[in-house]
């Protein structure tokens, strides 16, 4: 218990982020774009791993995700690791590694890339929402190619 | 004036996350490492534009920093646009698009790709210190090829 504010720790904070981070995957796996943004603002900014560069609003990032889904595996298992937050009063962020695995059929060779996520919060009215998130891979800037992340290493 | 606390402002605590970025970017301008790297926590979280795709530490993020320098113009401006800030009790981040513009020599064609920064920080014995970065350009999923950003847009 490190602080205490509006009768809540920083470990409940911690606790409902992650299962905010749940329920997203879950909302993932079963292909849902209005679940997936669910916890997000409407003027939310993000930055996706593809074009374009800039996603303004909930709105937009929805209609990316419709897009997006139809492309994903028939069945698959959505995973974070290494998912650690940083909280403060009204404000908090959390970074980690993302990946989807296929259920029932052969990953693609090297597998789906492992994503790099770090996300934004703001307390609004009592619950925690997200007003920013940004997702990518590295590239290399010589030739600009991405550099796919088969391994996500270990920390 | 938001909240108050420990004597601080919302708005004291932003001008001081503000005035971070600005010393960093004269820090990129004169090419040095060392205070590039000043305001992170020995053991901060990159997520850098390029590979590896996780830093561990300021002193390995330093060390690339040493490695990347000799690759700039000799003389350049760093820019940031749209740094939008949401500050906590104990915790703040930023994003922001960032780039560089040589100067008495030209850009290469289509400019120095903007990038996307997203800034995580921890308030540590009352000061700031960057906790978590991330920095990227978008990636076209199916070719694999990066879309380096020459226009940042309007928000």
């Amino acid at each position: 218990m490190e602080t205490m504010e509006m009768g809540m720790t920083v470990r409940d904070d911690e606790t409902e982020i992650r299962a905010m981070a749940m329920a997203w995957s879950k909302a993932l796996e079963d292909k849902d774009a209005d679940r997936l943004v669910a916890e997000y603002v409407p003027d939310c900014v993000v930055f996706d791993v593809k074009p374009p560069h800039l996603i303004l609003g909930r709105e937009a990032y929805r209609r990316m995700w419709q897009q997006c889904l139809p492309y994903f595996p028939a069945r698959f298992r959505s995973e974070h690791r290494d998912f650690t937050i940083a909280v403060g009063g009204d404000a908090a962020f959390a970074h980690t590694l993302h990946h989807i695995e296929p259920i029932g059929e052969p990953a693609p060779p090297g597998g789906f890339t492992w994503m790099r996520v770090t996300t934004g919060y703001r307390r609004i009215a009592g619950r925690w929402k997200v007003v920013h998130e940004h997702v990518s891979v590295p590239v290399d800037m010589v030739t600009g190619k991405a550099a796919f992340i088969s391994d996500p290493g270990v920390r």
